[in-house]
């Protein structure tokens, strides 16, 4: 992952697309690929998106990866570690949302999923 | 990062929350934390986003989180090697966007950003 | 409604808010409020959506209005009237995807609503 | 503005995409729509955003009109009348965000763009 960062990276200094990579336009550029995620599931049902045809998955696939580069551009600027950041989350919402208190329940999930 | 994801698929499971994880939905949860962590910059100037203090910050790193932990539930969903797809996207950038052709150049960046 | 757009720029005038109102900025509180509307949907069915209880269909109502009031703001810092624009954007439309040829087709539909 | 919504109601009617329009899928399309707006302006400074090219703020004006015609249909399946909905948000907002107390205050406005 690493690798793979300073990559990204060195493909934006390659280019001198560095100085448009403010952590406001970054932020916005990964909002944009995540919706664009998105667009491919809206109008299919639930169902549907579990089943997608290969090129459909293989776009799909291609959208992650944007917004995959995106979070480790926008890391590097912050100076997040981002699996340390995403493994320090993930202890904080197990204290926050004990398995036994909060099992099954979609009314807890969306209270899980609003939390700051 | 597979050990990661095999922690925050174990997180879902251990809650019986795997239920509400379609495609389509975790694409809307990948969409809703994106614009969450741009929330923190929408008021801000450039500058500003990148001069932030260290609660902002904290904050930044936990929204960034939010996004990769769905990035890799998703994945799984779709049975997409992150990683790999990373490194295939970066390649096809790279071809379609040689760095000699269009260094510097916004319009450029916003024709790469809009690509496919 | 140009009263309404009045009254909610007449709002952010005086708050001495309309120096952060770049049309930048008022496109990502659009998107940020378009994304809250969104979370109230994001782990019901698509039909619990269709039947919401009082208290979240109040809710859905408040986050819809922050969505027009940015469209109101967002008109006026671009100088566009908002209903003929989309009384354009209609016209446009119904020349473009002709009722006869694309009847029922969700594929058509998609290809509608990813036009520019 | 109801002559407007009734005329987008019509056109969804004549090609059977109604089916496709439960509110989930609506507020996910909205998203959608007001992401491709925020994508305009992306790479520009605030500045830049202020004053478009021709072309620019004909896409800009095109891309709005999408998110107001979904904001439309979305509140017609909620059965919500929007502009009464958004004039009682404007009400609520000012008892919330008194003029006198938080004038220029980004902190506040922050606040106020985060308040349910």
């Amino acid at each position: 992952m690493k690798e793979l960062q300073e990559s990204v990276l060195q493909f934006a200094r390659d280019r001198d697309w560095e100085k448009f990579h403010s952590p406001k336009n970054l932020s916005m550029a990964l909002a944009v690929e995540a919706s664009e995620l998105m667009e491919i599931f809206q109008w299919l049902t639930e169902s549907q998106s579990r089943e997608l045809d290969a090129a459909t998955r293989q776009k799909a696939a291609e959208e992650l990866a944007d917004v995959f580069l995106y979070c480790l551009l926008l890391a590097d600027k912050l100076d997040i570690e981002l699996l340390n950041a995403a493994k320090s989350k993930m202890q904080k919402n197990a204290l926050n949302y004990p398995a036994d208190e909060v099992r099954g329940s979609a009314r807890k999930y969306h209270e899980y999923s609003k939390a700051p």
